[in-house]
């Protein structure tokens, strides 16, 4: 962390605490009423809201020797506007629950407002925080929910694919994935001399999140957000749907590496794929199967936390 | 903990983990499309809805030697639900963040769900579990967000509150606060013999979650939900009511003891109270103070977790 180291959440107490995050954090055009009372108001113009929550804990999630503060609260922002996406939604706010040590800087979390902040500015203008919530925990645990607005669209879901539909993807393929490797194998400056866009994909997501809309505007079937790799997460839309996806031959990276945030989604056979979007395959009649370049894809890869988690903090 | 102590989180797996907890949880009528896709869909009539979001970690929040995971499981359900009330609202659904040692007990999790349904079946028939995320950390924490309806209302803020105006409470004072003093002076087993019912509504607060609307309707001018002391958020609404607010006197207990998620509201003047509140006070005008018997009431009391919360987890 390169913040300041004083003064502390302990030092200065939660009202305080409070009064410096406050005017870092964006606001929300869809608020109607904000902080200040026991709970905000949020427009929700068509009726119903989309709705998405995501830890992100110190050690499984993230780690501070690679992410600086204003990273995680881009990464906690971009994850969770991505999920809001990938139901064809236009993300409106977040509430933020963020458990941290009584020793840390207050600065960390003034960096992590600015994370917030900037990440809202980028992928999702007019979306910002309605609301949250501060404790102290040993290990920094930062929880958000984020709410989205179809207007007047149809949810799309990943149970929608049909035989015959393209399968396609908007964004990167497996650089997440790379940048983690990186960082694990060479430290955080090493590994950005070696791959400065992968690691900053890893630890700064740029989801496609304006292209949710667009896709359901352009009829997609079927739509989820790339967070556990591509071919493990078309498995969860190919079993879904009741369908297999064929999907064309990609390097290993591109087919297992997870947290691009990258959009899968399928579209009526013959339709033009809204431009940010490239086909990869086709679903075909099956069982929940996806075969790349003919083969069934067997070992899957992704993340579960409660086995592949070795609880080491380093 | 009384639950089986294998499996485990770890030994199951996350899949397996969830499969056992969905039957549990209850279902929500608001709920359009639930758990399955990247995020959920949910009704909101009126074209707007209530959110609240708070974490609970062990340690400064809850404690195993006083909780069981049913009844956390409750606790975490209530004080979210308590929020929402306190907007005048109607509570329509949970998602529900939490992250746990890989060593817990699968059975803790199922316990945990068991406490939400009871708490939702209790306090709010049809709000329900809408969605929710799993995670690892060595510390156990839960992040809840509730949503509620306004069912056209208007929402009731904390700053509504005009001189003249009854002040009123529905619920008890400093009950939860006896209970928690008595679990740390005694330990579980020995608090309940001393006093069952302070001990039972520290852990499994019920909040008078059907009063909020109830409240809204009767033409409260002002509410908040009671979770740090009678005084000290009487104080929070006298402030962002710009009014002093005049209390009768009360005992100790009453006046400091947080956590019983009572709702405090003010009522126009001479316009009785609907059934279940009781008159405490007056509203005068003034500049945020409270006063107890004509004094003002200077020491706060309440709980700031940065500054009070001393990290032992005994």
């Amino acid at each position: 962390m390169a913040e300041a180291e004083r003064p502390t959440l302990e030092e200065l107490g939660e009202i305080a605490v409070l009064a410096r995050i406050f005017p870092r954090l964006p606001a929300a055009d869809a608020a109607l009423l904000g902080p200040g009372d026991d709970a905000a108001l949020l427009a929700a113009p068509d009726g119903r809201f989309v709705v998405t929550t995501d830890m992100l804990v110190h050690g499984p999630d993230f780690r501070w020797e690679f992410s600086t503060a204003e990273d995680l609260g881009w990464k906690a922002a971009a994850t969770n506007l991505s999920d809001v996406a990938a139901m064809g939604a236009r993300p409106t706010a977040l509430v933020v629950a963020l458990a941290a040590p009584r020793s840390t800087p207050a600065a960390v979390l003034e960096s992590f407002a600015d994370g917030l902040r900037l990440a809202c500015a980028e992928l999702a203008p007019g979306c910002g925080v309605v609301g949250g919530d501060l404790s102290t925990s040993d290990v920094f645990t930062v929880a958000i929910t984020a709410f989205g607005d179809l207007e007047g669209r149809a949810a799309v879901r990943r149970s929608g694919a049909r035989p015959g539909d393209a399968v396609a993807v908007a964004g990167e393929l497996g650089v997440a994935a790379r940048g983690l490797r990186l960082l694990f194998e060479h430290g955080r400056d090493a590994a950005v001399r070696r791959d400065a866009h992968a690691v900053g994909r890893q630890l700064r997501p740029v989801p496609p999140i304006a292209l949710g809309t667009v896709a359901a505007d352009a009829g997609a079937t079927a739509m989820m957000d790339l967070s556990d790799g591509l071919v493990l997460d078309a498995r969860r839309l190919a079993q879904a749907s009741g369908v297999d996806l064929e999907l064309d031959p990609l390097d290993d990276d591109a087919l297992r590496g997870g947290e691009d945030h990258s959009l899968l989604a399928t579209f009526p056979a013959g339709a033009p794929l809204p431009e940010g979007f490239r086909r990869i395959g086709t679903v075909t009649p099956g069982t929940g199967r996806v075969l790349v370049g003919g083969d069934e894809f067997g070992e899957l890869g992704g993340w579960d936390p409660y086995e592949q988690w070795d609880g080491r903090l380093s």
